[in-house]
């Protein structure tokens, strides 16, 4: 059986595909380009994943998952938290580390939040990683806010690990992790 | 005939308010606050009032619009755009001062598209205003990041303008009177 993944981001389908083979050969994750997806603006992501799957679960007839996730730090009152793509494109992590300049606070979340419909009903899981944002960029692999993050537990930024690595400490390899045992349960 | 302006923001309200008398008492001006208003994540302040205003459509059956504004920073690659609002609330003027300090492109935009939905059909009206971004916060007028916009033409910013000052430069009022005169051909 198929399991779409419904994003436009490569680099969040392959985080997803690594933990996913547990269910194989019985579920094959595939990847579908953002075809009448839609992201409301809202503060919270949950809001707007469950929009998008709405939305969709009104089109597709098959089983299948949007994922937004987002950086909140602590010391910018959580920005740049959903709107952290627009984020990147505009500010890039450079942007990110002059807001942050002389700012001791370094606290940060990355948070993620899917959305899977299955069966026409949707249900929603939930990933967070606490850590810090870092001084200076560091590390190529991984996308987006990665050079800039360091989970706790690791000296490292997001963009310094394998996707192996990242998953075992990632807000998206959490969410898609209970979502793999909802499934594991139904199927 | 009543027209509604469907917004949370008294301070738009307002502003448009000024412009709209001359259409008295044919036309009288309402706020409607945001019931069943739905803002999408875009980069163009066109698509977000569209879908909003399509979305109004189907479930309002009087006249009305609404209208989304955005400053465009041009060292910023357009930031913070349709975000504008978002990132009032999280960074504030401060840190928009602090993503420009050291830099000496000032150039910024503020951008309003209204869409007016005129007995079911939508239209769409533009305004454009071009300044730069002062080198500190000045004024305690208007809202948002009034404070540290310099329109073309003046020294002051608008935050330190009356609603008849900032209404003679301001991308809303461009829009708003662009309306206007399309409903004085039509009423």
């Amino acid at each position: 059986m198929e399991l779409y993944f419904v994003t436009g981001n490569r680099h969040k389908f392959e985080e997803a595909k690594f933990l996913i083979t547990e269910l194989e050969p019985k579920i094959k994750l595939e990847m579908l380009g953002e075809v009448g997806k839609l992201e409301i603006q809202a503060d919270n992501l949950e809001e707007i994943v469950l929009f998008a799957a709405e939305n969709l679960n009104r089109q597709l007839k098959v089983n299948f998952f949007v994922e937004d996730a987002g950086l909140f730090i602590r010391a910018l009152n959580g920005f740049p938290g959903p709107f952290s793509s627009y984020v990147y494109r505009t500010l890039g992590c450079k942007g990110i580390l002059k807001l942050m300049e002389n700012i001791e606070d370094r606290y940060a979340e990355f948070r993620s939040v899917i959305a899977l419909g299955w069966g026409g009903v949707i249900r929603i899981f939930r990933g967070t990683v606490r850590g810090k944002i870092s001084s200076e960029e560091r590390g190529s692999y991984g996308f987006g806010f990665d050079p800039i993050f360091i989970p706790e537990g690791s000296n490292k930024t997001f963009a310094e690990m394998t996707i192996e690595e990242k998953n075992r400490h990632s807000h998206r390899a959490k969410a898609v992790k209970l979502m793999v045992d909802f499934i594991k349960t139904v199927m």
